[in-house]
């Protein structure tokens, strides 16, 4: 229907007061609702935030009330420009969420003073959109998210709308330019709607933006082109306000035709283009049009404060007080300072509200985890049976989908079958897919529980957006290529060390890598594809934030998958390998040693339980395990009298000690596995660095000898790159001899033969290009 | 022109050799020529290699051979898709490049079993596009940057023009889908051209690509939208070769008519939009059209190797046979092997061969870089003056541009004010932009140094294009978001590294990032935009091809960006503030302080030549040296007995020992300055662990405690920040009377008193907003 007059009315109402609320933010701390003259000890004394795209925002925001009313559907907000934060405060305070989330920050003068005051400023909020927003789930700091964010959000709610803000500075940017095609995947019957505005208001910082400054045919095209009918909103900053709302009024109400006609025909099966936005906006709409002598409103002038020395000049004190009485406070606000009934309390309610909307403040669903039980791997003895850790992992994601038909998605960068999940998960769903479909493709169907597109940045923005909305999923990629998204992590993680000082925010779900095809397994990608820096990068954030695992089976790969899934409020990086592989431990004592996360694996040494070993081999990650309990094996048959314990790794945070992780082992435990006074050498999946790091307080750190990725990497077996990083078993147990005091020369024959011995296998590799096995006969049934 | 039968003929021949070639990559080992029936020793043990975008790859790369020969200009080919190693290795082998640059490699049948060979095998060259290929300037191994790179690559290239084929699966990345807007910024008069090839072959390694499977209306306007006006063709696999011959010839002529037709309207200060192809032809073209029953050409099933068990299988043996003698070997080569002159001879010569173009094989374009005399700070006396250091630097870029106006740029996300290298810059240039102009803009023009663009992405593939093709340039980014280029930095590094080991091309020019706004300048942008994380990134790279500096004011920057400039084979990064600071070091005190990398500040101090401090304070970064400082002035007020070293670090490397990296500090130097038991209070730049690692092998790294940043982050001031961190100077100073041993004890008083005065400091700006002074009012003259 379309909105009348009194509806505009309204919806002009809610826009002057939000304009003047944001104005208030970047500038105000003293008198809030201009009872007497401005004054310079009114103006905060330093000007911090943007008022650029807060008009357009607002606009969006107070058009959108309108349309909930009339629609009675739940529309989630996404505000995708930088720094638009006192747009969406200002909203939320309007219509009453932000005194109910913060009773501080009453709905009246006071609280308004206070919304005010906070605004940037030590202990308050930040000037973009953030966890302390109410019905946020986006940060406005880093760019280039927002749609991603918003397609993630919908899936599996087909009830919900996300109305998405595209500002045209993030527009550029590659994770928003490959965004847009999200609607070639999502089922309209089964999915929620993505609604984007891109909103062009011309300037970034310094600059036109390219989106705003291409011919309107072409930008037509380009929508077009990514699956669109655009509906081009165009206002300029002299036509009357009341033209504005109209047309904007009409184009949101064709964009939910659109909407709907979308998913009528998705219930026949057929496509139509989705709706999209075009709105055009002066930069600093309403602010000033001109200071000191140069064009500020429609100009990159206004991208951030307008009025720059508000406290020195008494020219820009006197524009300040202008502008905001320009808004009409006394018309829009009581004289307690709270709005007025038809300013506003004439849109959604409670829930319906988009800043109270139970989807962005955190509802977690819940998640039915079946059981391993029917999933492990028999092992009668350590190394006596072979599976592929991600295959097995597989079956239990089918249990997983199985129970979670609504509320579990695996996300891929067509790397699914690659790391072996599938076929295995095909047992219990497809790949969902909404383009074109040739009679010889195999498992796309219009709905299905894993997503896959060759963009790391779209699967973390979608599992970001769906997660964040309360469900749960896993993202499985290449241990290499994940650092495309090193930057999408950090501000997750932020994201979620901020959530945890806000009280209102419930618990979020996990969110959880399951990286594999890792750096000791790429037997021809070559150097490219060897890379696991990741670790580093997760583990400089907040200890209570991150978890990395290394298990080194399947059973073990199972039993943390389990933890991960159940965790909240966590980042988890699990590297688990995808070939086949030997098998270390039954279900029950992989259940133990993830428990524990650390532990000796006895089996594999010969050091009787309460006597100290001449040497420790510890080893993390599942390929320089096996190396280790091979080197164990070669110092065992060569030198029997050598007392050797091998240790494995299998949660990181275990190797700090508590006062920094949570989950550090105990300082006395620690000494009791790794001794205090006898060499460890340590087989590390990555980079050496960061086992010093973690163990950095541990007694005894300077006795750890670490081997690992050492940046050698070519195009080659993965025996040949072990042994290029000097982290394959015969180094190992050379490496284990020289640390024993005396021990090099007392066995030096065996020493001697283990070097004859790795030359051997180097020229055999190499000359044949074909590995040798990973292990060879050596099984662990007589000793376990 | 169009192409007549014989040069379709001679095309066709090219391309069939080209596939012949490919096919024996990936399979053969023994027999290369056919010479008898094909038997299983003559075929790889493990087959790795991917088919299915070969046939393609080596159809665009015959069919430009014509059109070089025809325009007598400089063609540059990038291939996109990953893993086409086979298709430009062939092509290599055949113009004859391959065997002037490998000698071993001859262009005959013992060659061409040696090119088979090393494919994909130990000590061989990798399944793709590498620096070991001739003519690449992209590694087909992580996805997404081939068109960034290609219009990196013909900036300030009038007469070049890059046939960048974009694979579709790497169609789908971000960054790729924002690369297509390049043709907005270059200037046809003064840069070259970039013609994209849009290659969709359908499939990525197990689903469908999303561009191969839109309406071609839909990817028609996406085209358009881009600014490009598409030239299609499809390619079946059942249509007689010589047709799909013409229609790729009319196609291209077509295509480098319109780049003509796009110069001649750039020469009128006209836009037209640009050409680009889009190519359908089978995945798996020419390959077993159908094995064990299910169709394989034209489906996801030829990704990589059609035929998976030709040892084991005799079927999969004569099918391999009849495919590679379905090319006509014989017909091509001649009785050595050697292609028959109208196979291989009839294409472009010498450097005009694009496997032997310049731009990509490594000719490095001098640049004279100006002295650093007209811009430093005068300093009378350590923190006598004040500057701001970028934009000092800012006036030497001024200079750098004015002597290299056609070999040096500048790229940046919209961040250039920012980090306050401009207003400065636009003295000697303006910001390079063809898109639309409105006429508030400032400072853009068609042609200019300064190319800015909100996607680090492009930024990153641009400057990598224009130095990987031999010309220099910087990246200034704020410090937190170079995260977003993480991979590509890594990527980058590998190819650096790999370089060095072929032995045929020649130093590139370094890549050398600006990293401003860093995460102690952040007063309103809040945690989102504090990550100083980039640096432990790029230490895990070898130590040969990274460097980091700290400089800690204005002329130790300029003689650190001199330096870097001057680099080859190198990525630097260079952290630097950007607010007016205390200047510190004179001209010649930063040079020599900046050659050594690392030193002390003797004025700073009060520990006589020859003696030992009691403490030394370590610095690296500028936040943190002023720190330093001020925490020594506050020792030697409060506790003028005490013998205090201070140190600066600027070059990170110089903290390892020199075994490991090639820049570190002698170790008899290392412990003169820091001692081997005194304690070393050290605050660092970024995340603390990072001095540990560098210094673990050094004497007494034991005695170090590196304050730094912890993660700790919100919307405050920068003096706020320091203590949330405990890296203020109130705290550091407290840590050195701790660390001395008896001086708490000894010294409560002024221990007292500082811990008062922090807990004042924190009061202070906390409640007012404001910083407080970073250096109030010490000055070091009297010392100095």
């Amino acid at each position: 229907m379309a909105a009348d007059d009194e509806a505009l009315d309204r919806i002009d109402r809610w826009w002057r007061a939000a304009n003047y609320l944001s104005v208030g933010q970047i500038y105000l701390q003293g008198d809030a609702t201009l009872e007497r003259p401005l004054s310079a000890e009114d103006v905060k004394p330093r000007l911090l935030g943007h008022f650029g795209t807060v008009p357009g925002l607002n606009l969006v925001y107070a058009h959108l009330n309108r349309v909930i009313l009339e629609r009675d559907e739940p529309v989630l907000f996404i505000a995708g420009p930088g720094h638009g934060g006192p747009a969406t405060n200002a909203n939320a305070w309007l219509d009453g969420t932000y005194s109910e989330l913060y009773p501080d920050i009453t709905r009246d003068a006071a609280g308004m003073r206070k919304l005010f005051q906070q605004f940037s400023y030590p202990g308050g909020v930040p000037s973009h959109t953030a966890p302390e927003t109410p019905g946020s789930i986006q940060e406005g700091g880093e760019l280039g998210y927002s749609l991603a964010h918003a397609f993630g959000a919908v899936l599996d709610d087909p009830d919900l709308t996300v109305v998405c803000v595209v500002g045209d500075g993030e527009a550029e940017s590659g994770p928003l330019a490959a965004s847009w095609h999200g609607n070639r995947f999502l089922d309209p019957r089964r999915d929620g709607m993505v609604l984007p505005i891109l909103h062009l208001n011309g300037w970034k910082i310094a600059n036109p933006t390219l989106l705003a400054r291409i011919p309107e045919p072409e930008l037509a095209a380009l929508m077009t082109g990514y699956g669109y009918d655009p509906i081009f909103v165009t206002i300029d900053a002299s036509e009357p306000h009341a033209d504005a709302h109209e047309r904007f009024a009409a184009a949101l109400d064709r964009a939910f035709s659109g909407i709907d006609e979308v998913r009528r025909a998705a219930a026949d099966g057929a496509r139509v283009p989705w709706p999209m936005i075009v709105l055009r906006s002066p930069k600093g709409w309403t602010g000033p049009e001109e200071v000191d002598g140069v064009p500020v409103e429609g100009t990159w002038r206004s991208h951030q404060v307008p009025l720059a020395d508000v406290r020195g000049d008494a020219d820009h004190l006197r524009m300040l007080e202008e502008w905001l009485r320009a808004y009409g406070p006394d018309d829009l606000f009581d004289d307690a300072g709270a709005p007025r009934p038809s300013t506003g309390d004439w849109g959604p309610r409670g829930t319906r509200r988009m800043s109270a909307i139970p989807q962005a403040n955190g509802i977690r669903r819940e998640l039915d985890l079946p059981g391993i039980d029917e999933h492990v791997v028999d092992v009668d003895a350590p190394g006596g049976s072979d599976a592929g850790a991600t295959e097995v992992l597989g079956g239990w994601l089918v249990d997983v989908i199985g129970r979670n038909p609504e509320t579990f998605r695996i996300f891929s960068p067509d790397e699914l079958e690659s790391n072996r999940l599938a076929p295995g998960v095909f047992e219990a769903t497809e790949k969902q897919w909404n383009a074109e479909v040739e009679p010889v493709d195999e498992h796309l169907a219009p709905h299905g529980r894993v997503m896959e597109v060759l963009s790391e940045h779209l699967c973390q923005g979608w599992l970001e957006g769906y997660t964040l909305t309360g469900r749960h999923g896993l993202f499985t990629s290449y241990e290499a290529f994940i650092h495309i998204v090193d930057s999408m992590f950090n501000q997750h993680a932020k994201w979620l060390e901020a959530c945890a000082e806000v009280p209102w925010r419930e618990p979020l779900p996990a969110f959880t890598y399951l990286l594999s095809s890792h750096v000791w397994q790429q037997d021809h990608n070559g150097f490219t594809h060897q890379d696991p820096g990741f670790i580093d990068l997760v583990m400089n954030k907040s200890a209570d934030i991150v978890r990395v695992y290394l298990p080194f089976d399947a059973n073990t790969l199972l039993v943390t998958m389990a933890e991960c899934m159940a965790a909240t409020d966590r980042i988890n990086v699990v590297v688990a390998g995808k070939k086949p592989a030997p098998q270390w431990l039954d279900a029950d004592d992989a259940r133990e040693h993830v428990r524990r996360g650390i532990g000796e694996l006895p089996w594999a040494g010969n050091t009787p339980d309460g006597e100290t070993p001449d040497v420790v081999l510890a080893a993390a990650g599942d390929v320089p395990t096996q190396e280790v309990i091979a080197a164990a094996e070669l110092l065992r048959d060569g030198i029997p009298d050598l007392k050797v314990r091998v240790v494995n790794v299998v949660d990181l945070a275990t190797l700090q000690s508590p006062e920094q992780h949570p989950a550090g082992l105990a300082d006395a435990a620690f000494d009791a596995l790794f001794t205090t006074d006898r060499p460890v050498v340590f087989a590390y999946h990555g980079y050496p660095a960061l086992i010093h790091r973690l163990a950095y307080k541990r007694n005894g750190h300077e006795n750890l000898h670490v081997h690992g990725y050492r940046e050698r990497g070519t195009t080659t077996t993965p025996f040949d790159m072990l042994m290029l990083n000097d982290i394959d078993r015969y180094r190992l147990a050379v490496d284990a001899i020289d640390r024993v005091p005396g021990l090099a020369t007392q066995a030096a024959d065996v020493r001697a033969e283990l070097v004859t011995a790795r030359e051997q296998a180097r020229r055999h590799t190499r000359e044949h290009g074909v590995d040798i096995p990973v292990i060879a006969d050596w099984r662990f049934a007589a000793r376990s």
